[in-house]
């Protein structure tokens, strides 16, 4: 079986605490060969985790130019502050590699969608990697929404309250202090849950939100309710605070029973009653593998494709530019 | 203590199961001397009720003119089909009576404004009866807000699933069946909770919202989701469907703790963690009181102001016209 030869570039928090664990399971796919971060230091501290977890050395790169003309990789995996995913992508692209690229796909949805249309004209692979489509709790709830456990669903309710402190590693990263993606933690983190509600009940037509901000230390807006329709007629309300810290609640309503997801179970009741217990999984795992299957086989790139990353933050652009108003979500992006 | 003699008009379930309660517990301020019903049956079995409960018979009308030309009334109490609401209150009122009358106002804006503006061309008090504005619950929730035991509040959410049967002697009722008033029971039941949130929050400003018809037996639309804000910045989705029955929830987060509701307690967390119980009470009675006095004191008509009842119901309005789409309630109700 071929390995793909991966450089690592941006050596933060992702890259170690995310990526690599998954990595590590996985090195009859992956070999990591080359790293580089804006901080030599964090390159050679990370090059040294994986010599000493995996016993192979990954060579560090002064700059990401270097590390592109070195023909050392066959692919990249940028964890980078969102703003650079776009160039970065495209510098990799023009230098005949695939990429692995962490969500979201970019500031906003003008530059996300200069970057879809981009990944039209190459037949490198641009995997935008969004772990939330491939973990089993959204798989399995579309599968039951599907067999019709529930009757035909009408709403569903996602509330988050996430209340993130000063001390939080996300909230002191300077380029999180700062963003320059809309909406700071209300599109870095939400892209996840619209990926998620967007895996169980497909795409979402419009969204009215309003946002308000909470706290000073978080960078931008902190606070999203938002009603939404999806494509299907299904109708949802999506709330999210990382100011405030709480319970976090979730439930879709049919006509013939619902579904809560808890921190441990898929709880059906109703039409069926059932606890489903959540699998352990490592969902990072499960998306370098899909990366590898579209490198490696005929797989067609679905749950990283970049027009689908697109549709995740299309949402948040929407809803924080909506103040209340109805916005589209493909008008929004055919606009951009 | 002066008593109020009383003309009883509908004598449907309202009249029979939510005002002939609390009247006969009121005995000192209000006497039941007429009766009137469409259905001249109805109204003799009222008179029965009251005979047998009571030990006086009220005269039985064959017509409301009749009844409003007796000069045996000083005030009537109107529980009818809402699209009668508005001219029987006008017609009370040229007779120089005092009203009670059950909720909603109307059966849309346009005619409930312009029972507002005829409300002020009278010294006759015309009183919009809507016990939930009574109600210890709601009523001690905005005490709490008021005394910082959430910090900031931020956010309400309620859903209700009240999922009514065919059976139901509600859906039942002709009138409900083929509704004159906007939206069915969606405002029918609902200003009763646009009630409660405007007791505990204050007014709203604008809504965004969604329906759906999910039975063919509610007589109208009968699902609602909505996104709103109140004039203090707080955010809210109200969530209501008439046709499928679940669990209801209802939560308002602060920025340092949370309100909850459930069937028997106030539930207190984050800065204070106290269950206060709920109080057996018959809000009913509270308002008919309060009418009493409304009548026989200087005491303004603040909870049974038709303007406050109107702000309920135009809540409906614009959410069922928005599809998405932002409406300010004040405007709806000056361009009405």
């Amino acid at each position: 079986m071929k390995k793909i030869r991966l450089g690592i570039v941006g050596c933060g928090i992702a890259a170690r605490e995310l990526h690599f664990p998954a990595l590590k399971e996985l090195t009859d796919k992956f070999e990591i060969v080359a790293v580089t971060s804006r901080t030599r230091e964090h390159a050679e501290d990370f090059a040294k985790l994986v010599s000493e977890t995996l016993g192979s050395t990954p060579q560090v790169f002064n700059s990401y130019e270097e590390l592109l003309l070195s023909k050392q990789v066959d692919a990249v995996d940028l964890t980078l502050p969102i703003e650079l995913n776009v160039p970065f992508i495209k510098q990799a692209v023009e230098h005949d590699l695939h990429v692995i690229c962490e969500k979201p796909i970019s500031t906003d949805v003008k530059s996300g969608k200069e970057l879809v249309e981009f990944s039209l004209q190459t037949n490198k692979v641009i995997y935008i990697a969004e772990n939330y489509r491939h973990a089993f709790k959204y798989n399995k709830i579309r599968e039951l929404l599907h067999e019709g456990a529930i009757g035909q669903p009408i709403f569903v309710d996602w509330h988050l309250w996430i209340g993130m402190d000063k001390e939080n590693k996300y909230v002191k990263t300077t380029w999180r202090q700062i963003p320059k993606h809309i909406g700071g933690f209300l599109s870095d983190g939400g892209v996840h849950h619209i990926a998620a509600l967007r895996v169980m009940l497909g795409d979402i037509e419009w969204v009215s939100g309003q946002v308000k901000r909470i706290t000073d230390y978080l960078g931008d807006v902190d606070f999203l309710s938002t009603l939404f329709e999806f494509k299907t007629g299904v109708v949802g309300n999506y709330t999210v605070s990382y100011a405030v810290k709480g319970e976090e609640y979730f439930e879709i309503v049919g006509t013939e029973g619902k579904i809560r997801l808890t921190p441990n179970l898929i709880v059906l009741s109703g039409k069926v009653d059932e606890d489903i217990p959540l699998i352990q999984e490592n969902t990072f795992k499960k998306e370098f593998e899909d990366f590898y299957e579209v490198l490696t086989t005929e797989k067609p790139n679905i749950l990283g494709n970049p027009a689908e990353a697109l549709k995740d933050l299309a949402f948040f652009e929407a809803a924080i530019k909506s103040k209340g108003e109805k916005v589209e979500i493909e008008r929004l992006i055919k606009e951009a």
